[in-house]
């Protein structure tokens, strides 16, 4: 199921996606948030072009992040942020005030001059998490869905810390969907700008798999439902200038859209 | 004002201190949160020894945290964690996940061999932030309360990003009241574990003014009413052992009190 959050003459509601009887994409609104309330519908069905995408989720805690996760995006940072693979998740945070949706757009900050894209793949937890073995972790899971962990890498670097150069307002786009049941053994996981490929991996290539990610994670911090945890970024990141437009691709999910400012 | 959040017969409540007419203190109930709706009172007083106090607050969004705030904390942390004093103040994040109340107990993780104390001042946000300049950034502290940004000192190191050893599940005790109006010239902020001294600064030594480094966050993320920031630790942080009785006392605003298990 392809969950969405969306506003609609000024109010907000959950659906899920469904085919319409003629063609196309229909929005069945849900009664109430999914992650908290399961899936009664309203029995309202809405086109979905006559509706904004929002962020299918804010956490109300933690978006937990998971740095150096593909081999090849190491590699490419081992001069700006140390080169050593982790031996085990590298975590750190990204505040619930920088999560925007599809469409959103990204807010260059004034006192950055190197604003860059990471295409992931996000898990949004379902329930509470603490101590999780690695072979039930992803019971834990509610869906997936796509992430760009935007970076201002020059505050990045500078400040030693990741929090600050990767917590700016807007720096999380989420979405545009939650797929509660992907196939991502090898889903490929490609981030686009205007149009051209610029990061290009496979959820093959995780170092540390999704389950792994959720059981050390839950082992730090309890894991509320809504808390969403971004796995790491394959090779390419790059600059994004004003302008642009930056997607997020994801098999089995779909195709998360920001544009540049 | 003395803020303070309590439960009493289950129920959890706001109020202010007050003292009683025939001595000793007593809460006066307020309506609802003060930070979103004021100080209008229920008429209902209770005497401070039959409730139960509570974290003053529960941020809806961040925690914020400044790392090497006082001169002789970096030089005690040079062989560790980095010995530069920065030229801004370094940011982190803990999840409110960590947050617990005055006289919570702090659960050491099997996974850490050595948890340590770091006694600091904090501040709550009062407002939403955004931007904000120095000379007008304190109008959007609603007050300032004690406390102990608790670390697992060998994972902060191992780990290199500070956020999982600084974020695990009650290493964030704040209390025991929100202070809205204390003299914060030169406060002292001492933490004794067991009764005796182990950190005693003031807040004269900041090394970064409290209008600096809320004018600093604001400047990267939006702050949210609610939001609290710590100001940083000063020399003195060592561990913390099963049993042990940590105590953050700031000048004016009183004792917060924790044991360690």
């Amino acid at each position: 199921m392809k969950v969405v959050r969306f506003e609609t003459a000024g109010e907000i509601s959950f659906g899920i996606l469904d085919e319409a009887d003629g063609g196309g994409i229909e929005i069945v609104e849900l009664a109430a948030d999914p992650l908290v309330a399961g899936f009664d519908t309203t029995g309202r069905r809405l086109r979905l072009e006559d509706v904004r995408l929002l962020a299918p989720v804010i956490p109300r805690s933690k978006v937990v992040c998971v740095g150096k996760n593909y081999a090849d995006h190491v590699e490419e940072m081992r001069s700006e942020t140390g080169g050593e693979t982790p031996e085990e998740p590298l975590l750190f945070l990204k505040p619930n005030t920088s999560v925007i949706g599809p469409g959103d757009r990204i807010v260059r900050p004034e006192i950055s001059d190197r604003v860059e894209h990471e295409g992931e793949l996000a898990m949004v937890i379902g329930a509470v998490a603490k101590n999780v073995p690695e072979d039930e972790a992803l019971k834990y899971v509610f869906g997936f869905t796509c992430a760009n962990d935007v970076t201002a890498r020059d505050l990045q670097i500078a400040d030693g810390q990741w929090t600050r150069g990767k917590g700016f307002d807007t720096f999380c786009p989420l979405g545009p969907v939650i797929e509660t049941d992907p196939d991502l053994e090898d889903a490929r996981v490609v981030t686009r700008v205007n149009g051209q490929i610029r990061q290009d991996g496979r959820t093959s290539q995780l170092i540390f798999s999704l389950a792994r990610i959720v059981a050390h994670a839950s082992q730090a911090f309890t894991l509320l439902p809504g808390d969403v945890i971004l796995t790491g970024t394959p090779a390419g990141v790059g600059r994004l200038e004003a302008g642009d437009t930056v997607e997020v691709e994801i098999d089995g999910i779909g195709i998360l859209r920001n544009t540049v400012v």
